[in-house]
């Protein structure tokens, strides 16, 4: 177990020794140490080594401006001057919850940005407003339309944060894929099959070879196949998809600049960078904050105490482990894998940080 | 097959019998034909006499008069009288269109409002004014939240239409549970078994008898099984009912009326009536419209030339199949099915109009 601080900080210094302002190396390092804390380690510290092999390699503009403009009572568009993903989201969800004090709701899109990290933690920084905070973004084309034998779509994660009153606030935070990309590389390293419905072969022939990915085969969206639904899972990435790059004049679909340093960008992209897409609605622009808060306590003890199927606890609240999670890992630490532990003292070899521990 | 103009209009003709005036009966008679057109015939003049029942039976206000209220620059709530849903349906998207036309975007929750036919109808209201329009509202309890044993939340469809140049628009419009009720409800008849994956029985336990809705089974939510990720339909549904039920002040989860007349209101409800939430976003708030509308043939042009999966023809462009469906029937008729033509029939035996066949 290690101090979050501790990491966070280290993570800070290696972002600054690329160039990063202290501020956005500090946001962007917070935003990877969420994620570990939340227990959602594939966009944790692990990712760390991806970012500054990215900005080393001016694929990321260590410091970046993005420039926002307002186009509209409720919407703003916002160029991420191709800066790191998380500087250039939180950005962009301030400004849709200060858009949405005004407004009452508020919407940014936002093109020229870079992987985020996890959507939750930017629909989150809604809640303490008494905002319901809407997060979402398009990735790396590795997700299979129905009925397509090629990746054309993202993972496209929707975050979706509502405030609560004595509960804790409901955050929903899901890829719209079958299955998340770190659990397919997962078996693949451990050499195990993967159950039928999750991924396909680059002829888009059911597969239960984790090893598909990297041979041109795509993953499942939600619904796994056209019986079970898959097309509504594709619906959800396409619409994210479209909000996310269409609105914003940044790259659709299979022209997603890719969030990993080894696959190499295309050329004559249609659009700028990685897409975005945020909004914030104040409760109190549709009825009494306070009576919604105590609402949202009844609707979570509702669902609770709904009668558990065999072998279950009972029905979990979107965003319960992830927060039960957060509360242990504040109080015990984080247990970083050894994989990252090594890459991040390397990185502090190499680029002469202290290593911390 | 038979003309849609003669049973559109029988069926207004039956709603005005039942006290509706003569323009909210066109109108929601406008909307049963359009799920006819667009070959989603559970959502059409099937309903018809579950309309006319819960009229006669003072379920539904004949004669409502909806009142919207504007709550911050982009926001509205609609208290929909107690009305048939497609007449406060197309009143709250209309305003939310017109809202959006002076702040960019609208938003529009509703409540004390009834089944309101499909999804879709509603977000394509938006596209002639070079809008997205979203639409979604909440349902009988007859989806099971992962790891429930009971029906908690409805197959709570999300409609979401977005204007294109060339191309038709794209109109992805789906319940976020793993199958319909309807075909459910087509295999009981039938004395069909159900694949696994779709349905459970009053206990939570995996069923592959369809009859079991009817004995306090429950659907499961898109996704099927934890493992294939039912959390994230679970989630869709969740935010939708919230959306739909916390912010108008309507009924959420177990708690919303039936749509259905055979089931029995339940008494002391935490809200009023059933709840819808409905969105437009002008496409120009955010960039160019015949911009976007270009980027949006681009879009679907390349999603319809990926490699096809083995056994298809290519990918399917959200809401193609409607489309083509509702092309077919406006020029050769739509067949309503033997039961559906014999319950016209009779209602219009009982109330005195003429039968038009």
């Amino acid at each position: 177990m290690v101090k979050p601080d501790i990491i966070r900080d280290t993570a800070t210094e290696l972002l600054c020794r690329c160039g990063v302002p202290a501020r956005e190396a500090a946001i962007t390092s917070g935003v990877l140490i969420a994620a570990e804390l939340r227990d959602i380690p594939s966009h944790g510290i692990l990712r760390l080594s991806d970012y500054i092999h990215m900005l080393e390699t001016g694929r990321i503009n260590p410091d970046a401006r993005p420039r926002a403009e307002q186009r509209s009572l409720s919407t703003y568009t916002l160029d991420g001057d191709n800066g790191l993903g998380p500087v250039v989201a939180t950005e962009a969800m301030k400004l849709a919850i200060k858009g949405a004090g005004k407004a009452g709701t508020a919407w940014v899109a936002v093109s020229n940005s870079n992987h985020f990290g996890i959507a939750g933690h930017y629909s989150m920084l809604a809640l303490k407003h008494d905002m319901i905070g809407i997060s979402m973004c398009n990735a790396n084309p590795l997700v299979a339309p129905t009925f397509s034998a090629e990746g054309m779509l993202g993972t496209n994660p929707l975050a979706v944060a509502v405030p609560a009153g004595e509960e804790a606030p409901l955050v929903a935070d899901f890829a719209t894929a079958s299955i998340a990309r770190g659990r397919v590389d997962l078996l693949d390293r451990k050499g195990l099959a993967i159950s039928e419905g999750f991924v396909q072969d680059c002829e888009g022939r059911p597969s239960s070879d984790p090893g598909v990915l990297k041979k041109g085969g795509s993953i499942l969206p939600l619904g796994s196949t056209r019986e079970y639904g898959s097309h509504k899972g594709y619906c959800m990435a396409a619409v994210i998809d479209i909000l996310s790059a269409l609105l914003p004049g940044a790259n659709f679909g299979p022209y997603v600049p890719p969030s990993v340093p080894w696959l190499t960008l295309k050329e004559d992209l249609p659009g700028k960078g990685t897409g975005h897409f945020f909004g914030a609605m104040r409760i109190d622009a549709f009825t009494g904050a306070e009576e919604f808060k105590k609402g949202m306590d009844v609707w979570i003890r509702t669902m609770r105490k709904a009668k558990p199927a065999p072998g279950q606890k009972r029905v979990i609240i979107p965003g319960e482990p992830e927060r039960l999670a957060e509360e242990r890992s504040s109080r015990e630490g984080i247990r970083l894998q050894e994989k990252v532990m090594e890459q991040l003292r390397g990185l502090c070899d190499r680029l002469n940080v202290i290593w911390p521990l």
